[in-house]
């Protein structure tokens, strides 16, 4: 699934460090007027205009959060992008510069991360935030990218993890566990092929699903949406590391429990046609399951008729007294206390 | 040289987390007002006060950026640190505050990342910068990192790389070289050490390159120096891959040409002692060798009698018309083009 590349490809050591950045660099174009200085000296310089500075930083690794087996590597620029961003848009702030700081063994052509930043470079342009700044160095073995993603918002505007109050609606938006059963595809196909390299992956009838894992987007339009209904969130976060985890960490910001309902998580007919497929329950893929990079949210309970009749937001439950605990309640009635997954993702 | 650690250690993926990035980050107390809000969201946010806010970030990784058979952990969380800031330095801003992008493997334990958060903790201390956000993440092998740092600067007190002026005066901070000839020193040890493990390293007389090379300063102290003296400089970058290098990237955005002068490059007696054991010339170690982090920065010709008694400051040489070139002049009056080094450092 890599994409093929028929041209000649030139070595990273061969090309020096200033001219491959201004190969890599060259196309992107300023989006933001609070971008002040960008590439080609020490810093990059932002000018806040009397605006709050968001700032964020994620790490992804090669062979932990990306394969080259099934990532086209176009593709994982633009995921690197969203998954810097996202964490912005988390806080109802206005994603605005990234900064990329890449680390590449020898096997990388000039050329191979070439296409890397076209991925970077389309997600800025979809998103409009400016790149301003990196690093470019070499690793013994594999791809390491840390993205840095800037924001700016009005101080009252920022939405944190920790004003989630008592009886307050929960929401999702979109839809849950896609990314992870995208995952779950890709993987299976990757084994079969291991096994056997003569056969070809089988991934028709998986598009969304493997969409949402490949090249995921960020909710920016979900936060339109919620301004233009004036409806300013009690707590927000984005979920990459699953709904259980999230919802954990807005609970135990705001000091609060929740209850939320399977029947009303929303998953895809895609995502329960391929969790069925692999004896996955689909609310699992949808709790501990990765990357969706979906907003998690809570608002008062009076905005409920303001939201249930919008299509990309669910409400699935409500925030209660911490003494109820962080409560799941199955299709059947029964209540499971959420667990958030593993240390690292 | 690895420090010893006796006590039980326990494994990261037993810890989980964010009990682990509690432990790590609890001794860390905020010293900027600029600091908005720290951990424990999906962004941390700062509230710049009509300042500019500057932007810059490192990779480093182990293996090519520093070796663990030599480099204690707790070092290596200062050193990392000093390079973020020294490029906030450089634009002649107030380093304010750092984001640190972790990936490790298995390998390390939780208490060896208590160590690398000790020496970032002294250096945050030290510089006055405040930890305010991170990632911790797994890599298949070895440690990578990422440090962003920010810095907040007035509009009118930047300075870039693309001011120099013909006949300004080139003036570096410190002594140039010693970081390099501390690795020589460590990687010859390291080889012998390798071929027969019963010899033990012989350091004892290289303690100051030694620590240059493993505990460097960022040159905040040159900035309060100058500022005393009324002296804004014209251009400035830091010294982290070698004078000849960040001497070609000033001229570069300047347009304009230079000559350095062998003779006034200021070399420590420690630098210039083991050069000659190793049959290095001096000189090249200073033009090649990385991680200084000194100053180099351009001054207009007039300010040559405020600097030329201050101990810490060495004019070097002068800007020229770009035809001119880039030229070193050697001891004996030859002069030769400055060449940069290779891609990644």
């Amino acid at each position: 699934m890599t994409e093929k590349n028929e041209q000649k490809v030139h070595a990273i050591a061969e090309t020096g460090k200033y001219p491959l950045i201004e190969y890599l660099t060259n196309k992107f174009i300023k989006a933001q007027p609070s971008t002040f200085l960008d590439f080609g000296d020490d810093a990059a310089v932002i000018n806040p205009d009397a605006k709050k500075i968001l700032l964020t930083t994620d790490s992804l690794s090669e062979g932990v959060h990306f394969n080259f087996v099934y990532t086209p590597i176009k593709h994982l620029g633009y995921k690197v992008v969203v998954a810097g961003i996202s964490d912005i848009i988390a806080m109802n702030a206005k994603p605005t510069q990234i900064m990329i700081a890449l680390s590449v063994s020898g096997k990388f052509s000039k050329e191979a991360l070439g296409m890397l930043y076209e991925g970077i470079h389309l997600a800025c342009e979809r998103y409009k935030v400016d790149l301003i700044g990196g690093d470019i160095t070499s690793s013994v073995t594999g791809m390491h990218i840390s993205v840095t993603a800037i924001g700016e918002a009005e101080d009252d505007c920022i939405v944190k993890r920790d004003g989630a109050k008592e009886h307050d609606l929960i929401c999702v938006s979109g839809n849950l566990g896609a990314a992870y059963m995208g995952l779950q595809v890709l993987e299976r196909e990757r084994k079969i092929f291991q096994e056997n390299p003569k056969i070809q992956p089988e991934l028709s009838g998986y598009d969304y699903i493997l969409e949402r894992q490949l090249k995921p987007e960020a909710r920016d339009t979900v936060l339109n949406l919620l301004e233009d209904k004036n409806i300013l969130p009690t707590s927000m976060i984005d979920i990459t590391n699953g709904l259980a985890s999230e919802m954990i960490q807005i609970c135990n910001s705001s000091k609060t429990g929740c209850k939320i309902f399977e029947d009303k998580i929303p998953i895809d007919v895609e995502t329960q046609k391929a969790a069925e497929e692999m004896n996955i329950e689909p609310y699992i893929a949808a709790l501990n399951g990765g990357e969706d990079y979906e907003l998690l949210f809570t608002v008062p309970v009076d905005k409920f008729d303001q939201l249930k009749d919008v299509a990309e937001i669910s409400v699935i439950g409500h925030i209660t007294d911490p003494s109820e605990g962080n409560l799941f309640i199955s299709k059947e009635g029964g209540a499971i206390e959420l667990k958030a997954q593993g240390w690292a993702e």
